[in-house]
């Protein structure tokens, strides 16, 4: 088999853990399997490059901040590679550029365009450990860019998928991807498996695990991503297609996110145009806007409702001041909100899902303020301080804990 | 003019003296100048990622230390890009592939091969000023190389010459090349001007400002270079071909090596091939021989002495044990000697100087045990315990300080 592992920050923070890593690397080569291994920085080395440069200046160039940031994957890249030739391991290591990854222009947050795998192919033909220096590689131009934080999984992930690897493996300080947040529900359970469209809408969960570009994708490179700790033996979460095969999971996990403000406009004239006028302005001032939610019209005026970043809120309530606020009924905001949602594949098919969400939270004294839906999660804004509540009870509702 | 600087790990040792080197380059781009800066890394960067790769391995491999250790150049050379930038100055950070420096296959001790300096000049063109991480190239396989201690040097005096620029400017916490180390002689005095061949045999001197394959390769493209200190205004020293209109200065400094051990080999049979056995043997030990010295021969023998390295003394007393011993009147060895060297082009057409030399020596009761000459160059192997006084004396004797 060939394996693709990608070791996080924690996981190489010092020289003790990549010496460990080592020994992982070590048992997964000695099982017979053939490996490529991406790492990023060692835990702290890439804020400490971002302080530095922001020492000179609060917006530093892109450009540079490319050549400055790639510089600590190196680093982890060579010692890994050292330290399993040490172990006797024939092991190699690669820059992005060396391992053939192309991106576009766009420094700092670049796109994976193509992987010319041939001189990876050649080293692993050998009999060699490829080490892959992650989050970064180099544009037509042959300057050194990088892909924006959580890039190592996308350089793991599009490697993988470029190899056609059997797995790629990513390591972290977590053990798995949960129904809920350990911290939040102490009954949480460790999932064996995800669907890549739950793990995307379960983002808020997995975030320390997984970002949702590499989990797109590795959606669409059709590569199985196994979740796990570099710390403990455990399994971990396997995140992909889910198997037609099997009877879907009705609900996967409970997912909190706790930055979130609601706006609503009232009496909004329900004529074309007027949404499009006030979602454009939103975007013009690059305010994120996650929920949106309108009711039916009655009698030529419709409400509206939306989400943003707490942190956005207050340029959103001047874009709605300033640009709309003449034409609709009125506005208000409310920053003390959060958004639990329920994910599951399974939900499809079945219609009983939200209504137990909805009787549970009622029972609970919960009060709903917006509900969207989609094919996989509903989604509910809630007042601040029930969140976690709401979580706890929706837990113990679909018996996640069982 | 088109400059190059380079700036060494003390010039760039924390973020503000980074700042300080950024208002230097500044200055003379003010002036009107094009420019190159070629960087080394952050004071003490290069030895913790050593240290950090002996954790793993007492003989990490050569190809991955040069990933390893390039890392901390590209650090530097983005820092001063981004500080530029802020200040208002068009700059571009590059690395040694992104600057067009090609090298041999000889990881952590690459010979550069060629520049094509067609992007530094493009980015010239526009006005920006070019930085350029030093110590580092590619081989012609697009592997990272690294060009050994001092290495950033032999990248300014290349680029300069590559690109014939007007001066090579470099960087350190040194204001130029004394007649002396100033801590053995407090009269030393900076030299405003020294030749390439005086540079070469005053290494010893220099090696702090400059290293000899950096100067053997301006003397090779005909580079001026001019060291100077980043922390002070001074002029510093030139360092080019001596300029034959002038009258050369006789004397241009004394310089000590402390390193040394001395070997006699009495009685060898002064027939065709010995010499060269002995020093094959040597040299298949790598073991360094400085000086070499034979007497004329004397009924059929001859005294043979040379000088090695102290630390390779122990190694060199078995080869000559092992090998040749039987075949030699005896040997001796003395571990507690040292080297006085004077230098100066204008010793060619006076041969008072080594007379001077020699009795000064003797009237301060300093024994000297062997000599060797070339054409600008007068070496003495004295008693350890006298180099300090011998270097003084001697200092004196040529009026130095005047």
């Amino acid at each position: 088999m060939l394996i693709v592992q990608k070791y996080g920050g924690t996981s190489v923070g010092d020289l003790e853990r990549i010496k460990n890593v080592a020994n992982r690397v070590a048992k997964t080569k000695d099982a017979g399997n053939d490996m490529v291994v991406v790492v990023s920085a060692m835990s702290g080395e890439t804020n400490k490059l971002i302080e530095y440069a922001h020492y000179f200046s609060k917006t530093p160039s892109k450009r540079e901040m490319d050549i400055l940031l790639s510089s600590g994957e190196r680093v982890t890249a060579s010692l890994l590679a050292i330290a399993l030739q040490e172990m006797g391991y024939g092991a190699v290591a690669m820059t992005g550029r060396q391992a053939g990854i192309k991106t576009d222009n766009s420094h700092t947050f670049a796109r994976i365009e193509s992987i010319n795998t041939d001189t990876i192919k050649k080293e692993i033909d050998r009999g060699n450990i490829v080490i892959v220096a992650g989050f970064q590689g180099i544009n037509e131009n042959g300057e050194v860019t990088t892909l924006g934080r959580g890039g190592s999984d996308l350089s793991a992930v599009a490697l993988a998928g470029a190899l056609g690897a059997d797995a790629c493996e990513i390591y972290s300080d977590v053990d798995g991807i949960y129904t809920t947040d350990p911290r939040i529900e102490p009954k949480a359970k460790k999932l064996d498996f995800i669907s890549y469209d739950e793990m995307l809408e379960l983002s808020s969960l997995g975030a320390k695990v997984l970002q949702n570009r590499s989990v797109e994708l590795a959606k669409k490179m059709g590569v199985k991503i196994v979740a796990k700790s570099s710390f403990s033996e455990g399994e971990g979460t396997i995140i992909a297609q889910e198997d037609e095969s099997m009877e879907a999971v009705l609900v996967s996990g409970i997912a909190l996110d706790k930055n979130q403000a609601r706006v609503s406009l009232r009496d909004v004239p329900d004529k074309p145009g007027i949404a499009a006028d006030i979602f454009t302005k939103l975007a013009d001032e690059q305010i994120n806007v996650d929920m949106i939610i309108q009711n039916a019209s009655k009698e030529g005026m419709t409400n509206l409702g939306f989400t943003v970043p707490q942190s956005e809120l207050v340029r959103a309530k001047k874009v709605i001041e300033n640009g709309v606020d003449h034409e609709i009924g009125g506005a208000d905001y409310d920053e003390d909100v959060c958004k639990v949602s329920i994910v599951g594949v399974g939900m499809k098919s079945h219609s009983g899902i939200a209504a137990t969400a909805f009787s549970v939270l009622a029972n609970s004294g919960i009060n709903i303020e917006m509900i969207s839906t989609s094919e996989i999660k509903i989604s509910m804004i809630v007042d601040e301080k029930y969140g976690e509540l709401a979580v706890r009870v929706l837990h113990d509702a679909y018996e996640l804990d069982k």
